[in-house]
């Protein structure tokens, strides 16, 4: 490879990380030509990808298409244990196939960016099963407990006096090893994973592997612009997101941040991105440049015909307990004694895909009966004509007959 | 039970012993009235016992003749590690049949103390290859970082910034954990040992056991008095040991502590003790004291004609150096260019076992020739008569002919 190509290369990877470590044996293994194994791990409970875990996977995909390998690891052999204390209710134990199951919706989700053909999906139960206590207590031995006291979290929580379990020690251990396990050249993780990934770098030393080149992506910032985007604290957006929402989120997003988006979420060059920003300097609403950004992300998760149409139907929702005027009116047929309950309705109307997702929806108040939320108990009576709302695409009058 | 036999049982199993917590758990267990288990905790690698080793053992024998059973057990899951690190040439992982061979070696050593019958001779490895990484997460889950970091060794070594391998953490928990799965009532150790043993308390608590009882016996002197029994300081007096040496070495202690053997090593009832200290204090010869400890180890650990003859045997030893009168003439053959190496008369002449044990003793420094220290490759001619000692025990006028 020409050394101004490999400079070129090195750019763009450098594009939207935080740190690589080290840059150098990173032009080394490029050098090389041959293709180098990228390695990513993924928590096996949450298999729901947001656009934060993105920044990663689009890196991911670059190295993809330098023609390299991609290691998709998914940790199941600690999801299998759960809360190993057994006291957080919140973290139980996954089975085997609860593992599977979250996998095939990881890939789902991920080749809307990776390509399949360039990669390898893996658990690392794979290895941990097999590698039994005295393997562990082998990989133990390689650290000390100094050292491990170093991670800036766990410094903190010593030095606070805050618990911290000695089986926390062994998971960037385990992390680690299936670097060794995998024969990792490079490991991709966010900023807060600093200290795993170099432990990686340490254990292949110790098993006379080349160390793996490790690059670490900064967190993304949720809608709210402060805090990292996270699903629990609602301000994130969804890679399954329909497209109106999508394009609803991204045009929220604060203006300040929109350049951000950009350098993290698209892939278009940085001087098309430049000339963008130029245009907004020079007067051009930031509107219009989420605009773009909306419709290179929707046209991604789903496709080009969705992106035309997210403007539209992001315009086309109904705000919960609003009636809007001239609406159809459909018949549902009451049972034998004359009555109707609501959840039975809302799937028979169409309003919802099944007596699950009706129940569901009747669960999280967003079924309105004459523009007031209705009890998820509610019965009808034959005769009564109401105008029932399913959340905010679907809404109907309906008769019961 | 009635209380008083309690409180008479309890005060000689006081005897001899450190600390015992919480001495109000064994008072109930021992007043259910059901045979207790109980545990003790050897090192597969070292299966040559010294008399410092036996004053848990008399322990056990103790419980033994109240009705309890003990369980032997043998280290050999982490035996079967070494040093798990590799670093370390001096602790090769021990084969399978290595820890056979070498619990053999046990049991007839303490099959001298402890009744065949009441002894259940296990192996850890039982459960911990069944344990796997999994479970070993689980019980490293059990503990925090900052109370393992308050064992002594462990606190002295992180604030001296010596080096603690995360490995040293799973230790003390596995020792926990074989009191869990061997259900021990009563766990012995010695008082280095303390905070590993309260750690089976703390892990039968979590897997709802009832806790064992710690109780920790001293730490005995070696014969400088000063450091304690230890193979590797020469201060010690095996199990194995020969009569003769037996005596030799018991009557080599000091003075001052002969009280503290007695108290640890015998078996006699403390008031038959109290009695020869008076006679002592009223002017008996300590040697005298010392004969009468040596009668009773010797006869326990060979049998009462050994003890008898014992003070014979081990005045039958020759300084190194020293030549006594009248010595008996050998001859043994030169080879046929007239010369014979040392090496090999010792072999010929009996002096030595085997080649092999003759290398050693020259290697050692023990052969001397005509009183003085022979060099190893020395090579003796025909005709010559020389005064041959090999050690302590052999020595003969050699003629080579």
């Amino acid at each position: 490879m020409a050394d101004q190509d490999l400079e070129q290369i090195l750019a763009e990877i450098r594009r939207g990380t935080d740190e690589i470590i080290l840059e150098e044996d990173l032009r080394r293994k490029l050098a090389s030509g041959r293709p180098l194994r990228i390695k990513a791990g993924f928590d096996p409970t949450a298999p729901d990808l947001h656009f934060g875990h993105t920044v990663l996977i689009n890196k991911l995909r670059q190295f993809q298409d330098l023609g390299h390998q991609v290691v998709f690891l998914i940790g199941d052999f600690t999801g299998m244990i759960g809360d190993p204390s057994g006291k957080s209710a919140t973290r139980p134990p996954l089975t085997r196939e609860q593992v599977k199951a979250n996998a095939e919706t990881y890939k789902e989700q991920v080749f809307k960016i990776l390509d399949p053909a360039k990669t390898e999906v893996r658990f690392n139960s794979e290895w941990m099963d097999e590698l039994g206590a005295a393997g562990l207590i082998r990989l133990a031995s390689q650290y000390t407990v100094a050292r491990m006291l170093e991670r800036d979290d766990f410094d903190k929580r010593y030095k606070g006096g805050q618990p911290i379990a000695i089986h926390e020690f062994l998971y960037p251990l385990i992390q680690g090893y299936d670097s060794v396990a995998l024969k990792a050249d490079v490991e991709f993780g966010g900023t807060d994973q600093k200290f795993n990934l170099l432990m990686g770098r340490t254990l292949q030393k110790h098993y006379e592997q080349e160390p793996q080149v490790c690059i670490t992506v900064p967190i993304l910032e949720g809608l709210d612009g402060v805090q990292k985007m996270s699903k629990s604290l609602g301000n994130y957006i969804g890679v399954t997101d329909a497209p109106g929402e999508m394009f609803r989120k991204l045009l929220s997003v604060p203006d300040e941040l929109v350049w951000r988006y950009f350098e993290l979420l698209s892939l278009k060059p940085l001087a098309e991105i430049a000339a963008l920003k130029a245009e907004v300097e020079a007067g051009m609403s930031p509107q219009e440049a989420k605009k773009v950004l909306a419709a290179e992300l929707i046209t991604r998760f789903h496709d080009a015909a969705a992106a035309e149409a997210a403007p539209r139907s992001a315009g086309n929702q109904i705000g919960l307990g609003d009636i809007p005027e001239n609406l159809p009116e459909l018949e549902v047929s009451a049972g034998e004694d004359g009555s109707l309950r609501l959840l039975d309705l809302l799937r028979e109307a169409g309003l919802a895909q099944s007596g699950k997702a009706a129940k569901d929806m009747l669960a999280r108040g967003v079924v309105y009966v004459d523009g007031a939320q209705a009890a998820p108990d509610l019965t009808l009576s034959r005769g009564e004509v109401r105008v029932v709302q399913a959340g905010k695409k679907k809404i109907a009058r309906v008769r019961v007959i």
